[in-house]
């Protein structure tokens, strides 16, 4: 008789029918002994019929009062859910994230935990209910409303879980778990069993949606035990086989697994590659053309600079697709400024990596990948690597036929 | 410079336009150095989706959980209009009932307030801010949500105006005050400028949907002045026509005013009358026939006993139109225990009232109705007395004609 946390997105309770769904999915668990925190996020569509609402207000939201009317979509989930577990007989009640004084600090739509209260919770579990906690959002300690930003319930359920040392925290979503790849690309694409939060985390910062990376660097730090699965399979299933489902996400120590040489292929079509070409090679030059961009708060990612010739070099980085014409737009007085040659933009790129910790310990990865990528014809744009990842920059055109060449060269549709 | 507490309902904040022409009125008030305390509903249609909504899970939506759910409503509403204060350079922040702590009991969806704490409000007045508060909702003492029943804004915009001792707590509204009667009825029904707490109190318990009732009441024992008025006027007319307009709800011995025969007709379609006939006259008969219909918490209101004749009464009494059916269903053991001759529903009455405090004061009003009524051929079925209002129950198809004449008679066009 365990305690656990179940995480339900916006998919899994998007109508009144998902939501009932649920209900019986949770109460089997209480059925079977087991005390059960349920998280659960705005109806899919909700937080932005409720953006497009505020924006009819004021096109750039006070973040303060966008987070009152925010925090309003999870609310309605909690009611709903708790109303049709009731109704299963199952004693359940529901909490704003206000109400367990889930405390954040206060950046506004994009808040940190701090801490929860979990003496109601645990009251109430201990009189046999079902705690239903509102996803996303809590409180600052002037007990105004605050978010926690985009996908920011996969984080609250890790910190409850982490709160109240629940044994698992199971985030519940409409797909069945981490695959090898996108099998809308793949059709051999795998979900894997295990994945360590290394991989995960890498995925994520590669584009793969399947979990928020704050929530999963939030169980990596508490060591909460993670598993991602399915809420469209029978919510009759039988526990055993329910806990088993999904891809569980491993610390790499527990030595249950062989790490695979390379887990999984990543990647997104949803940034642009931005060069200075002929940069005269002084020192500083990164800070220089970086600090613009970030004091813009514009995210960079790939961040590549060639070696010199005749004492100039190429600087070329990503940033986010829509962010590109500004990056540019921020750059033009620093390319004068350093008398660079040329200042170029390209939104037709697409980022790729090979996700694996076994990297760590096998050499030629790298070798493979490069080698797979030139049979096909593709040039590689951009390298860079880490101790678990390769990722390159290629033009997005080739995204599929890459991703498909390189899950078989890995063999990543056979079982690891 | 005064404290002015302004109450908006769901119509007045029913589109992102009228929150914004909203704002510009309380703006106005703002600027001429006014403190202002805003209290919104939720924006019309949403209040009845959130119901719609829950009912879809759970027929009898647990109450606690709804009110959950529908105080959400409220909520938008806040930090919408808060933005579009902000929009216009009016600093102003939004409270929901939790916030401020507006503490109820704890009858969930018709809780009654308890308290409300003060020192946020004033502390953010005295800021110089705006302070717009969420309708409807407060928290039991356990911090449960809780919301006040259908129409609580207005009794919220009472309750902050009583507990800040608010100059005046205006409501603003669809209409532009209170009438003779519905203008829909009565092309030449007049607006009141000013009405006394007991005139509103009986033409709302007779219909008269202007004002809650429990918001009168809780102004009247607050001693709150208040003022119904329209926000669908120009929002930038001058503070100087504004504070005159509407319809001013007065306090008796206040001296300002010229006692009228007859202030208002109020009318309802929504009710319908049982009648028991050929009951034996016997001590207790009206506990008997009442005590079950109050148990299943139907609302009776005018009850009529005519005079025994050979040992045998009828017993009448009005209830809301949906309920005769459950009634009579009630009363069927009730007529054979008691032995009474028959019982029968009436569902196509209309209840239709004279109100004035210049009654207590001035005979022939009862006579003068009943003659009117008798010279267009409207036959009464019941009638009810109080110290300031007649009541009638008439055939629902002489509706418009009784009021009409009534109208007429009693000279409620002309200004009193």
């Amino acid at each position: 008789m365990a305690l656990i946390v179940q995480k339900y997105g916006g998919t899994s309770v998007g109508s009144s029918e998902r939501i009932m769904n649920v209900a019986q999915r949770v109460a089997k668990w209480k059925r079977a002994g087991h005390d059960v925190v349920v998280v659960v996020s705005a109806m899919s569509g909700e937080t932005n019929r409720l953006i497009e609402l505020a924006q009819s207000i004021q096109s750039q939201p006070d973040p303060k009062e966008l987070d009152v009317i925010c925090s309003t979509g999870e609310q309605v989930t909690i009611g709903l859910l708790s109303m049709a577990l009731i109704n299963l007989g199952v004693p359940a009640r529901s909490y704003t994230g206000g109400q367990i004084r889930l405390l954040t600090d206060n950046s506004y739509s994009k808040a940190r935990i701090l801490e929860i209260d979990k003496d109601r919770i645990q009251s109430d579990l201990h009189a046999g209910k079902v705690v239903v906690v509102a996803g996303f959002q809590g409180v600052d300690a002037d007990n105004n409303i605050t978010t926690l930003g985009r996908g920011g319930s996969d984080t609250s359920g890790v910190a409850i879980a982490a709160a109240l040392s629940a044994q698992e925290c199971q985030i519940y979503t409409d797909v069945d778990g981490v695959y090898t790849t996108d099998p809308r690309v793949v059709a051999t694409a795998r979900r894997l069993t295990t994945v360590t939060f290394e991989e995960m985390l890498e995925m994520a910062s590669l584009g793969s949606k399947v979990l928020q990376i704050r929530a999963v660097e939030f169980a990596g730090k508490y060591k909460v035990r993670l598993r991602v699965l399915s809420s469209l399979t029978d919510p009759n299933i039988s526990i055993e086989e329910e806990s088993q489902s999904g891809t569980l996400i491993t610390f790499e120590d527990d030595g249950t697994m062989e790490a695979a040489l390379v887990s999984g292929i990543a990647f997104n079509r949803d940034e642009a590659k931005v060069t200075m070409l002929g940069v005269p090679d002084t020192p500083g030059i990164a800070f220089k053309i970086l600090d613009p961009i970030a004091n813009a708060n514009i995210e960079v990612d790939v961040i590549v600079q060639n070696i010199s010739t005749d004492g100039k070099t190429d600087f070329s980085f990503t940033v986010p697709k829509g962010d590109m014409d500004r990056t540019i737009e921020l750059l033009k007085p620093v390319q004068e400024e350093m008398g660079a040659r040329e200042l170029v933009g390209d939104g037709k790129i697409c980022k790729l990596g090979l996700v694996g910790v076994g990297m760590r310990s096998h050499g030629g990865v790298a070798r493979k990948m490069f080698e797979t990528l030139s049979n096909e014809g593709v040039n590689i744009q951009m390298i860079s690597t880490s101790e678990i990842k390769i990722t390159v920059v290629i033009d997005e055109k080739y995204m599929e036929l890459a991703v498909r060449a390189l899950h078989q060269s890995f063999n990543l549709e056979e079982s690891n």
